[in-house]
């Protein structure tokens, strides 16, 4: 049947999944229904492939080896991390420093990425000018007694962010604060170095500027626009050093592939931790954070991620290599381990999202409550080979 | 020799150890340094028993079991568990809510007390009026903007809080904010449920009274001031219920013995729930903070908790009696799981917290840093019988 959806056929019982998912999703607010959350609520629907989770498996495997020999061979060790308490966020932060590459003063630890967004946006900003589209807990978290304002990314020019248009926004708007995601989510996009310090250096006279490198890990080290380098991994970090202003924000989900876990941190001046720390955070890390935070520090243990990371880069190159010769569907370039895809005119991202759990098994973002992305858009994380063949084929399926 | 620190006899190695401990006690502020960190500083101690450590041993070794027979036999389960993300605080909420007894909406997730503390602090409060001594963050966590004003519990009454001079200091100050813990860290006075009922409806129309009960589960159920109870556990979450400003915040570290998971709660008014997570505290809880939740809300569970906890109960019955007895010190009554002890005149507790680790491997609080304990005391943690009747003995050889 040819129906008001658009121009994809579906079932009455496809559709009676679909209004279900739609029910989800709107309890789920701006982010998506967990996986465990979709199993739970919607038994009927078999979710083989999550390729709505941004994350690396083959580092969520070399963790899970490495916590195998360290910690469960060792029952008493693990029952010990579960019962004591964690260590102090100053004394992880002291660990972890060396791999990092920045003084430990300079560095809160936070219970996950998020934890470290709300701290920052609570405590050093009022009014926050955002790109859009983001990740959403950049507006969510500003509360009553905050201003946001926003600067709309071109989409016609592939989310390409043009710095001379940006920094005027920036500075039209009065923000005293502004938010960079590079690469960007959900499209993926890394500001080039040179555009990068250009918008940092018109922008010195704001109170304060995010840099979000969650997904830096993944941006090609070859490529114009990954920063510097420390242990052998890309990062934004040095920018701290040069501008004052500057917090640079690491989420470890997505490369470490350790979301349950909650682990993440922030780089900014001394005075601005101190003031956290003294007022705050006192055993904000768990034990598994603790542990997985002493395993980041060690030395053969990044050697064997960043082998593992060149491996997943690998898969990644050639799923986007696959999704640009398509003709279903335009897929933006991306630096991240993710790749947007616009449908086709007149297509729906929800139904489309709905079919390709029904009858393929993989779960898809779909962007519909992106703001600042207008038509239909689906994000598409990118999983193992064999996942990603699975989730290409059921894509050409589903709108060929 | 006899010497400037007491009436206590140590030798040259005893006292260079005290200096390494004092050093390491001054870098972790007013928090003890934790057992890791000691062992790491000091390996020259063995540390035996961790009598600073307030935790129910017995209830960690039930948690172990449940974990070990649900989470660890499934290994695939695991590793979910450590990669993707977490349900959100109000899934959690929804999930908790019958065990604790609060309608889901009233009901704050949070990583461990202490974030729970900060949010109410930093949210719902300007002006702080603390009983001292108290647990130190409900002051250090007031920030620049806030004014801390203090009352001070009268040592020589046994820590009784007098309610008309309580009441009447709390009103003079001007205070917004209140925070009663009952018991009390760290002497362990519980507030009768009469004193404390007439307490909150004088102070009706402050903005906040935080009740903290973190240790009401090992208050006696047989007393006068365990308030109501929910599936056989002691609470005072009734309250809310009655007065619209008070927030009861609970730890789920000390009765469950699952410090390293971080977990606890606050129950607050709907609106105030709705404001913090309106911008924050996303994915503040951890994949295995939120298993332990789920377990918490399983009756089966809850019935072999109360079972370990009456037995615990016992222990600290019975370590009671045996201090209540003893010349050497003079051992506070308590209704928590750790009993406040002040030494005899001219003792000083660093020195008797240093002997008793290097003698006899126990290691126990020293109050010095705790402000409104004048004179010398150390709080000693209630663990297994074998460790109380160790811990005891070595008080005694010391301080006899």
């Amino acid at each position: 049947m040819l129906n008001e959806l658009g121009v994809v056929r579906i079932s009455t019982q496809e559709r009676a999944l679909m209004e279900n998912l739609e029910r989800l999703s709107s309890n789920s607010g701006s982010h998506s229904p967990s996986l465990a959350t979709m199993q739970q609520s919607l038994p009927e629907i078999q979710i083989d492939i999550d390729a709505c989770f941004l994350s690396n498996p083959l580092a969520t495997e070399l963790f899970w080896s490495y916590f195998n020999a360290d910690v469960l061979a060792d029952q008493q060790l693990f029952k010990r991390m579960l019962e004591a308490y964690p260590s102090q966020n100053r004394v992880i932060a002291e660990e972890l420093s060396s791999a990092i590459g920045v003084d430990p003063g300079r560095l809160f630890i936070a219970n996950g990425a998020t934890e470290a967004i709300q701290a920052i946006i609570h405590n050093f900003s009022s009014h926050i000018h955002i790109n859009i589209p983001t990740f959403s807990p950049y507006y969510e978290f500003a509360g009553t007694d905050h201003r946001v304002t926003k600067f709309q990314v071109d989409v016609e020019k592939e989310f390409v962010l043009d710095p001379e248009q940006y920094v005027q926004s920036v500075l039209r708007s009065g923000a005293d604060t502004a938010v960079l995601i590079s690469p960007n989510n959900p499209d993926g996009y890394l500001i080039p170095d040179d555009d990068l310090s250009w918008i940092l250096s018109r922008l010195s006279g704001l109170r304060t500027v995010i840099v979000d490198e969650s997904f830096v890990h993944f941006a090609d080290r070859a490529g114009s626009g990954a920063g510097g380098e420390v242990n052998g991994l890309p990062t934004l970090v040095g920018l701290t050093d040069r501008f004052d202003n500057v917090t640079v924000i690491k989420s470890m989900s997505k490369d470490f592939g350790i979301a349950g876990i909650r682990a993440g941190y922030a780089i900014m001046k001394k005075s601005r931790v101190n003031r956290l720390l003294d007022h705050g955070y006192l055993w904000n890390t768990s034990g598994m954070a603790e542990y997985f935070f002493s395993l980041f520090a060690r030395p053969i243990f990044l050697n064997e991620y960043r082998t593992v990371l060149d491996t997943y880069r690998g898969y990644i190159d050639r799923f986007t290599s696959m999704t640009a010769g398509a003709s279903f569907v335009r897929a933006y370039p991306t630096s991240a381990n993710f790749q947007l895809m616009q449908l086709p005119n007149g297509i729906s991202a929800d139904v489309v999202t709905t079919l390709l759990l029904i009858r393929h098994g993989v779960y898809v973002r779909a962007c519909g409550d992106k703001i600042g992305l207008d038509g239909e858009f689906i994000r598409v994380a990118i999983r193992t080979e064999p996942e990603n063949k699975i989730v290409f084929a059921a894509l050409k399926d589903v709108l060929s």
